[in-house]
C-alpha cells in the first residue's frame, strides 16, 4: 500500500460533509468559507506516542483523543468547531491499527460535525498532530486574559482523574477494576466541552482548558489578566473514584493533574446567576473553587484557611531541563 | 528551559504582524479574520529529520524549508499566504540549533508577509509540521481538476535539482564543489512561487506544485481532470550544473526526482500569450513542456518521438510496503 492509497482508503472522508468547505482532501490544499460576521479561531496540538500517550493505548482511543485535545482548545475560546487538519507519522502502516485509529477519529468527528481537509503521512515515531479551526462571532472569543478582581472561577466536572488513569495502567498506583477502568476511560476518551464552551459566551470573562493540570492553566490565565486568586482545595470537583483514595493519594492530583480536559471559567459577580442556569441543563456539573483576587499568584487553601505548597505544579515536556 | 520559556523565547513572534490577527500565539487558540469575498485555502506538510531531509542538514535550512514546502501548495493553489501554525517535536531543547531554525523560520516568514499564530512543541525525534492558511477570491483557487484537452504544460524554474543535491550530499553521487553548492542550495531552500501562484487566477486551468516529481505530480493533475497528456523530455527545463551530467545520468532526475517545490502550470490555447506576459516579468523561467490530450495517462517521449519508460514515477512513503 502507497501513500497514496494510504490517505485515500482511511483518510478521505472523515467527519461530517459541510456546506463551507468547497474544496476538502486531495488538493495542494483545501478550501473553505468562513461565515460573515464570524472570526476564524485556529489550534493545534501534537500527541507523541510514549510522552502524551502509553505505547500500549488502543488506536481507537488515539485517533479519538488526538481530535478531542483540539476540540478543546476551541471550546476554551467559545468556539464552534468546523474543520480539522491532521500530520501523521507512524512506524508502518499496519491496517489494523489505521482502521481502528480512523474510526476513533471518525466518531468524535461526526458527533462534533467537524470535517477533516487535509493532511500528509509519513513514517516515523507515532506522532499525531491536529490542527483544528472553528468560529466565533466576531469579537466574542473568550480570552485568558479578561478575568477582573471579584469574578468567580468555577470548573467543568471533575478533576485528577486523566491522571490516575495513567499512574493505574503504568503501575505506579494500585486500583480496583472498577476504578481503573473508570479512570482510563477519562484518560483516554475526554470529552471536548463544547457545547458548554459555546454557551459561555458573553458570560465568561476568560476561561482556558485544563490540559496541564488546574494550577499551571488558571496560572496562565491569572498572569495574562494580571490578576491573582484563591481557591480552596475543599471545593475541588473530585470523582467518587478519587475521594475513595483522597485519604492515600491527597489532593495533589486534583490540583496539578494533567490531561481532564475540563473548562476552567471565570465569570463575573453578576453573571453568576446566568452560569448556574444554563449549567442546569449540561451533561457536566460545574463547580465554583475560587475567586479572583488582587494578590499576584495563586493561593490555595485548606478547610481551616491555611495556604498549601502544591508538590507538582503542572505538566510540562523539557521540564526536567 | 522549560516548554513555556522555549515557546516564549523563541517562537513568541516569528514572521509579520497582521492587523487580521486579533489573538496570536499564547492563548488556546489563535483569532484571525478572513477578508470579505475570499475563501480560506488550508494545506498541511510535515518534514521527518531523515526521511524528508538528511540528519545533518543546518537548522536554518530545516526551518526555512518547513515553511517553504506549505507556502509552496499555497502558491499552487493561487492563495496569498496569511498565517501558519506549526508543531515541533525535537529531542532536547538545544538552544542553538533552535536559534537558527527560529532564524531560518522568521526569514522566509517575513520575506512573505506571514505571522506564527500558534503552535505545539514536545520532546521526540526531530518532526516539524506547518500548517498554513492563505487567500483566494471565492471562486478563483486554482484546482488539480481544471485541465482540459488541449491545455499547454508549463513548469517554473529547472527539474531535478533538489534530488541531486540530496544524492550528493549523501555520497549516491560524485559532484563538484560549485554543482554540490547549487544543487544542496536548491534542496535546503526551494523557493515558493507565491508571487507566480498568485499571478495566475484566472490564466491557468489546472496546477500543482512539484514535491513528488513531476510525472507523480502532473499524474494528479491528470488523474483529477480526467484527462492525459504528452510530454516531450527534450523540452524539459534543466540547470547548466544538470546539463553537465545529462549523458550520465540522463532524464529521470529531472521527470521523478522530488523537493523542486516547482509549478506545474496548465494553460488553455487562448491563455498562453498573457502567461507568457506575465512571465516576462519574473524572477524564475518557465518552460512549455508538454500538452493534455484524451488518452488516458501521462506520454514522455524523447527527441524522436519514442515512448520512454520512467524508472521511478514518484517518490512515495510507505512505498516500500
Amino acid at each position: 500500500m502507497n501513500e497514496f492509497e494510504l490517505i485515500q482508503r482511511y483518510f478521505s472522508h472523515i467527519g461530517q460533509s459541510r456546506p463551507d468547505v468547497n474544496v476538502g482532501v486531495g488538493d495542494d490544499a483545501a478550501v473553505c468559507t468562513v461565515p460573515k460576521n464570524q472570526e476564524l479561531v485556529v489550534t493545534t496540538d501534537l500527541l507523541v506516542a510514549g510522552i502524551h500517550f502509553p505505547d500500549d493505548t488502543p488506536a481507537h482511543a488515539i485517533g479519538y483523543k488526538a481530535l478531542a485535545v483540539n476540540l478543546s482548545d476551541l471550546a476554551a475560546m467559545g468556539a464552534e468547531p468546523a474543520w480539522f487538519t491532521m500530520t501523521l507519522s507512524l512506524p508502518e502502516p499496519n491496517e489494523s491499527w489505521l482502521q481502528e485509529f480512523a474510526r476513533g477519529l471518525s466518531e468524535l468527528a461526526e458527533a462534533s460535525g467537524v470535517l477533516l481537509i487535509g493532511g500528509d503521512t509519513t513514517r516515523g515515531a507515532l506522532t499525531i498532530g491536529i490542527q483544528a479551526c472553528g468560529f466565533v462571532p466576531t469579537g466574542s472569543a473568550i480570552l485568558r486574559s479578561g478575568a477582573r478582581v471579584g469574578d468567580h472561577i468555577f470548573v467543568t466536572g471533575t478533576l485528577g482523574d486523566a491522571t490516575l488513569g495513567l499512574k493505574g495502567e503504568t503501575g505506579k498506583l494500585s486500583l480496583s477494576v472498577e476504578a481503573q477502568k473508570y479512570f482510563s476511560q477519562r484518560l483516554r476518551y475526554p470529552t471536548p466541552r463544547t457545547r458548554e464552551g459555546l454557551a459561555l459566551r458573553g458570560i465568561a470573562s476568560a476561561m482556558i482548558d485544563i490540559s496541564d493540570g488546574l494550577v499551571a492553566d488558571l496560572g496562565h490565565v491569572l498572569e495574562s489578566s494580571a490578576v491573582g486568586a484563591s481557591i480552596e482545595q475543599g471545593n475541588l470537583p473530585v470523582s467518587d473514584y478519587y475521594k475513595e483514595l483522597v485519604d492515600q493519594i491527597g489532593w495533589d492530583t486534583a490540583l496539578s493533574g494533567g490531561d481532564d480536559y475540563e473548562l476552567c471559567i471565570v465569570v463575573p459577580p453578576d453573571h453568576v446567576a446566568s452560569l448556574n442556569k444554563l449549567a442546569a441543563e449540561w451533561d457536566c456539573r460545574i463547580t465554583e473553587i475560587g475567586i479572583v483576587d488582587q494578590k499576584s499568584g495563586l493561593r490555595i487553601v485548606d478547610e481551616e484557611g491555611s495556604l498549601i505548597e502544591v508538590a507538582h505544579p503542572g505538566y510540562e515536556h523539557f521540564s526536567e531541563q
